[in-house]
């Protein structure tokens, strides 16, 4: 179940990451200095703050900003910043809830929450235990506090309702595409569409689709923007996790940043395993079904799966849905009539998110 | 970190509980029928009904609404009564994530959510741990939920802003109270401050202080008022929670509902235990040591610790603590000027907090 690796974000936006940047950081010191007058520990807002800064795109935020552009918003004020800066705090909940899930080590390059805060209790016999349920805990403030983020923006009434109403769609979605993730991996098996589900929900709703009609809502854009979105968004966001598939498996582990056989030896559920699986012979099918979830695959292991991968076509018919959803995103751009900037920055975010190799 | 058995809430309400079970329901009820549309699984919903309505005395959603009373606001309305029950949701999500985190196999007399979904998934070889995970997905949706059922309630937009301003507030504190929790348990210490924290931070702010708090909040109520339900609401939360230490040890089983030997086999930091270590002689303090926090106590040995804890007179004391809390408490009801079916509910509230078996 780990999670999409996010591409660099479109240039055509470069001031709003170190705004979001800053609301982020105010937001998390005024935490930490509430926390010290109250006498609560430290180390709660400081690995806060180390996870929030070791990196990350703010895509979410960034199309955020592109959505309230696009529903014709004009130039960015703070409350909508501050909205948007509520994404990425939202999102880092999710990332540290879903380490936990996978147990993984390492995320931004640095050891993940919960390992990072079994190092801080090393020395207690139940460090890794109290590390985990610490890191449940802290992905819970952070996603009580990206409520506190939005509520506190500075939006209107009208602003905040329609927000909330978006906002309370994407957490619902993630959540239960989460779920359909957990229940997925693990069980190799031919099912395209459910694949392709997943990838709906955890990338094309949830990083692209809701942040755009987030802000088209704080715009208060009517149904035409954010049907237009939409159509953009779905293709673009499917794409972008075909992609990130292929790249778990045939990418540069030295370009990705992420080792190339952790979704094979996690057995993640996706489009490209399905479709090889439909299309393998009884020899191919044996390989898949031995080597797939077998965490103690190696690099030989892999080298098979991925000559079964290419030489089923699995692979070029993953390429070819990527070309026709890359089509379909800017068919969608072309009908809607956005603003220039909103415009071109959605074109190089599909373009980006389709032909990427990080 | 077992969370605080509740007693039964003042019966001075009776028509609140039916009333925000009924908004309870139908939440659930929506939610469900949006998940089949969607085509999501069903048993998270599911579960989450099973366990809502499996118990859970509604005592925050009743404190809210005494609060609102106290607060001067009258016969009680549906948008009051919802964002009480959102208090209820929000008590979900933390009952569900403590119980991973102690790892505990029941509440309510009935499979605890983790192991209810680890039982859905039976057969498959990672069942416990997708059970585990999928409990934490669900967790995280009630604490979603418990905000869109306060975003829906129809507040007016400054109701909803007092109302935030105070869940926000709650929120941080509950999580930074259990952290506190998780890093004093297991931790056989004398101190008795930090016991009497953990207490102020979950059980009297979260359960009593926040709960009157946004009541009164809703209703509008000034600073006079605030400050009188924090001054009775500390002091019963504390003496709740003492008792409840005393309940943990010294209770009926077949009363409490509660094993006997839990809080010791956990180690629970208590404040009765601090004062026992504190008191003990050197005989005394290496049987405390012993068998405080060992999984493998039985009945005899829990049977040394009590005499202990008696002798020592550490139950003393702590039933000497709850007096005085009790007595401040019922000062500070004095003192204040409440509606009388507010100042009568929190009264018996007071009492029974104290008195309680159970």
């Amino acid at each position: 179940m780990s999670s999409t690796t996010v591409a660099t974000a479109p240039a055509a936006l470069p001031s709003i990451r170190g705004r979001v940047d800053a609301v982020l950081a105010a937001f998390v010191d005024a935490r930490a200095r509430s926390a010290a007058e109250h006498g609560f520990p430290a180390e709660i807002t400081e690995t806060l703050r180390g996870f929030l800064f070791a990196g990350g795109k703010r895509l979410r935020p960034q199309l955020c900003v592109i959505g309230w552009q696009a529903g014709g918003g004009g130039p960015v004020p703070a409350p909508v910043v501050q909205a948007a800066a509520s994404l990425e705090m939202f999102h880092t909940f999710a990332l540290i809830h879903d380490d936990v899930m996978d147990d993984s080590a390492h995320r931004r390059g640095r050891d993940t929450v919960h390992r990072s805060l079994a190092a801080h209790h090393a020395g207690r016999p139940d460090a890794a235990r109290l590390g985990i349920n610490a890191a449940i805990l802290l992905g819970d403030l952070a996603l009580a506090w990206s409520d506190a983020l939005l509520h506190t923006a500075g939006l209107t009434p009208v602003q905040l309702a329609a927000a909330h109403e978006v906002v309370d769609v994407m957490r619902t979605e993630l959540m239960y595409g989460q779920y359909l993730d957990l229940c997925a991996t693990g069980q190799v098996r031919d099912d395209v569409e459910a694949a392709l589900r997943v990838a709906r929900y955890k990338t094309a709703r949830y990083t692209v689709e809701r942040p755009l009609l987030l802000g088209a809502a704080l715009a208060g854009a009517g149904h035409g923007v954010r049907g237009a979105l939409s159509a953009y968004a779905l293709p673009v966001g499917e794409a972008f996790q075909l992609r990130d598939d292929l790249l778990g498996v045939f990418g540069t582990p030295q370009v990705t940043g992420k080792p190339s056989l952790d979704d094979l030896r996690e057995g993640k559920h996706t489009a490209l395993l399905a479709l090889a699986l439909q299309r393998a012979d009884a020899s191919q099918h044996r390989v898949l079904r031995r080597l797939v979830g077998n965490p103690c695959l190696d690099g030989d292991g892999a080298a098979s799966v991925r000559e079964i991968l290419t030489a089923t076509g699995a692979r070029d018919e993953v390429e070819s849905m990527i070309r026709i959803r890359f089509v379909q995103a800017v068919q969608a751009l072309e009908e809607a009539s956005f603003a220039p900037a909103a415009a071109a920055a959605l074109r190089e975010l599909a373009r980006m998110a389709t032909e990427r190799t990080a």
